[in-house]
């Protein structure tokens, strides 16, 4: 599970290549980067009422999809300006000291 | 690089349990769902402003600061109900078939 | 001029009540509050657009057009929940004391 | 009621023009657009869970009190790039005839 976001970078980049009627992330590059963050902010709304819908009824399935739809959008915008979720990923390691790094470090001893 | 969602996750539940005022994520759960919320909204705007400043100046640092920030608290929103990085990667991967399945059986041949 | 959102509130007061597929607003109502908020954020993220833009390109007919969407939209959820512009503008004049009082009180001596 | 925004955008003005330390306005201002945008942002955000909490609870005030929020950081905003409240209402009154011309003319007849 742990590098789908990896496998899915990589698929966003091949999109990003290819002709805008070829699919959905090739049409999201044309219309520009404008666009790309309209789809960001949309989903983030959905997602917020999600989970307000989701605290109410118990049922999460709706959050875990745009949830999703959050995630995925923000990672066209990343490969839009050249990134992708390894730069994301090492600033929250960093952060939370979630290198593995002492880890490693431990089990050498 | 690839399991910081699954360690992050980790650190986050450890966190929601913990005194209001032991930690960040403590007291957002202290403060509730509408909080927590709120956060993810207000990274999610100050993402879209970090993508429009990164795509005039080339400089992508605050970008991945506020995405940074935007995936963290979507992370805690999703603690804040019971789920984790792994619904939210599993439902990509569906949808993208990232799921590695098809290469594990191309190895088996 | 000063009397627009009084008016169209009362234009929005009658498509509530109407068919839904005999306008954009009445359209709306029948999907539910959902897709009404789903429309204020919407409309918020391409106000923010535009105004970025337009701090860079000095032309400002795309945020004037993208904040009355954004109003509007919010004068919609108003109506669904029994509220009109009235409610907001009464808020508005009572923190900055714009309600006219002291005025009509001068005038009066 | 009707003239609180013209009265309003009259005090933010006055308050763009301020020592940052006068005023909220002008401290808004000495932190630049994105500061701006990022409240928009923010308020938007609670507007929208304070519509989901007032369908619930069939209580407003929050909603009426952030959707005053929402409305007072778009007129920021919109003195920020040079524009005030008139832009927005003629745009709307355009969009839906409530210019009032059509009422006059018939009281002329």
């Amino acid at each position: 599970m742990s590098d789908v976001l990896t496998r899915l970078a990589q698929v966003l980049e091949e999109r990003k290549q290819a002709a805008p009627d070829s699919s959905y992330v090739a049409s999201l590059h044309a219309k520009g980067l404008n666009k790309i963050l309209e789809k960001v902010g949309e989903e983030c709304t959905e997602t917020l009422l999600a989970a307000k819908d989701a605290e109410r009824s118990g049922n999460t399935s709706e959050l875990v999809y745009e949830t999703a739809d959050l995630w995925f959008h923000t990672l066209v915008m990343l490969s839009r300006l050249g990134l992708g979720p390894d730069e994301v990923l090492d600033e929250l390691a960093r952060r939370f000291d979630l290198s593995g790094l002492e880890e490693k470090a431990a089990r050498n001893k």
